[in-house]
């Protein structure tokens, strides 16, 4: 059985100058985490310190999303960084973001790899140690995460929190890991399933996976997207429904 | 009658990824405050991280030395930058180089502009206003630059520690500021006369102007330079003329 | 009197990875011309050749947009670039957008600054002659700008082209300049205005100032937008205005 | 047998801005090709516009050094780029580049990628197609690189020319490929050794393997390096040794 507390992530600040993407102040009436995106993929830093001011106003918690150094990729493509520069690089992503978290009257609260890092930390040993070396550079924060990826088991190791999510808008296999974008039906679009199994992982633990089966996930942290359009409705169409589940919808401790 | 300490301050960490820069192993025998590039004009993560280890170890002052964000152009290019986009910039820079000052066992102990911001702030109130309220967003660090700049006067205004600082080679106007570069004799190159400046500067406040007449100029820090062959040779000469002249080289409180 | 023939350039491909902008499907459609970014504010490699493609199998006419080095400020930032970087730099962008352009089946017919650098080529003649030594570099291409500009003055001395262009959505001063976009009124955002400006400025060759004068303005190009929303229905509306009046809507050769 | 003449290529224009690196101007008196960095992973346009002016006066034969978009890393970090967008990448450098050569009176005489991308198309088909696409895209150029690599079975599939080219300072496999970097006794470095094993390259077209065997490997180029001390004398010594064993040393067809 799964907690009766779920917390819902989503990336914020992730437009670049000129540029916009995602929906921040509808999201920041959703979620009660926000991934804010650090420079490296997305995030200037007047960005930065907008959403940070906004979510400390409405109680959001700030998370910092690090990524390989990537503005015309968008960190979506997997990078071979040495893992002593890596390490580095979250560090300073983390410690820019904590200046504007710190000015709104908050602190970075989690840090939650973007992108290809993400995808890339499940399953190279190497550079999950290196992001969690640059997260304890930064401080002893809580790193957010796929169950059963090495980056969770690399930040237990190393003494830090560690905080489970799930996707509720992406296929599971039978073993209860992600079926990778680039095959067919890795994304679930339907609105009305994306609220079914938002509710079926926070409150009983549970999902179809893509074969069929049920599958046991039991995230802390549910991630919702809002890059696209009708994407925050959605965002809180979920939230809605988790509340209705008589679910509290809160951060993570 | 100037102060009878002196701090010495440089740039340091001005490579970024293969290209190095400043000799900051020899730099950080010599001075008591180190200028940290902060990834804009020069300066990554990796470099940040090094030179802060180095500089905690050495006990050498640790400063974040922020810019426009410039690396084509090494900082050097002036750029109107809006007020609010320059000051989230500026806590930016000073955020990250806070990571690795804490992680190294120190801090951020103040904040220097470089290059063409630097020079900007000396007569631009609204740029100087916008480096301030960086500074502010990121705490009240001291900043250092040049006596009679609009960056200190602003700095003051809002309750900053403002640290004077003077250039042993680069020449003064008799009204004790600096000649423009592009102008002749702007810099010093005699190593004997940057020492004897050296100590006229720290020691008695007074500096020989361009056009002969004495100016009183009374600098809590001096600026050496570490870019080019010879300069921190220079650097060490300078240093030991000053404590053979009985001032404490020492970092600003 | 104004020509009989009038061209529609519009800036296009302003972009960068993830982010889009400029409605470019849309745009050309309607224009005749096509400022397509290279790289420095906006413009990545796969989208410069999308839009290279796409504009040579409508019959428009590819320009390069060139800016300073700057995508964070999306190249809205003035810059004090030396001049033979600014030449260099200027040139990259033009060879850069060839490329796609004669993979097309077309070349890059014409050159016209982007953002800062357009404002700054009004006045600053050691700018406006960099950015003529950089086309002159790429080739004796056109050079499109503001009538009475030190830009096209520089570029007529070097015996390149010049193109006058005219903008029915901005204000004029009584002596044919632009208002500046931060004094008030300088932004004409009234459809009906701006259509009926266009056919005055295009078939006429007078605009009235924000003063009230009756001007003369006798452009080649008019520039629409197309980076709001609504914008490139705005623009086709022009067009099709321009057309009713009896004018050739069609490129400059 | 190996060729009676062979080319000796090097990369040059490798600094950023301030920041330097390789010794153009001593290189240029030594090779016939100079793999000109195109600004992704380093090479400004100036300094690209210096490199062309100059190589051109030498006779010296240009070519396109390209790579992955990645100053801080200087192009050593292997990246996930889609194959749309690396190809366009790969054509934007060229194009930007020829820009410089033609101003010089020359023009991009081939193309090799550069670091992390030039090992990686030794072995990954799709990327290897995709810089063959861009190449082709800029138009049917040359294609310098290691023999049996898929880059360069991919270029002759389309009908590119293809280059072989040896390093004398690198140890070979028994099979003829390069031993990585990471494992011992992968970089020659006795200087004595580096000119012999030049000769036996180029004159015999063999070389010994670091297994002992004598293995076969016949490159009309060989490349040797300008980015450390000493490293443009040994060029220099390396080619009065092949011009002393009687070999022709001047650029491929």
């Amino acid at each position: 059985m799964a907690e009766a507390a779920i917390d819902l992530n989503a990336d914020l600040g992730e437009g670049f100058g000129r540029w916009s993407l995602t929906d921040d102040a509808a999201l920041l009436s959703v979620v009660t985490s926000a991934n804010v995106a650090c420079g490296f993929h997305a995030g200037d830093p007047a960005t930065m310190r907008r959403v940070c001011d906004l979510a400390a106003e409405r109680g959001v918690r700030i998370g910092a999303q690090v990524s390989y150094r990537d503005l015309a990729g968008f960190g979506r493509r997997a990078m071979d960084v040495p893992a002593d520069e890596l390490a580095a690089e979250v560090a300073y992503q983390i410690g820019a973001l904590e200046v504007f978290a710190r000015a709104a009257g908050a602190s970075v609260a989690y840090v939650k790899p973007h992108g290809a890092l993400y995808n890339r930390v499940v399953d190279d040993a190497e550079q999950a140690a290196a992001v969690v070396a640059g997260v304890r550079l930064a401080g002893p924060l809580p790193v957010l995460g796929l169950p059963g990826s090495r980056l969770l088991a690399a930040a237990a190791r190393e003494g830090l929190p560690v905080v489970h999510e799930a996707f509720a808008d992406r296929a599971y296999t039978a073993a209860g890991t992600l079926v990778p974008r680039r095959e067919p039906h890795a994304v679930v679009t339907d609105p009305g399933t994306v609220v079914s199994r938002s509710v079926g992982l926070a409150r009983d633990g549970w999902v179809t996976a893509v074969t069929g089966q049920e599958v046991q996930v039991t995230p802390r942290s549910l991630c919702v997207h809002g890059d696209t359009p009708g994407a925050s409705a959605l965002a809180a169409r979920v939230r809605r429904a988790l509340e209705d589940a008589g679910l509290r919808v809160e951060a993570f401790a």
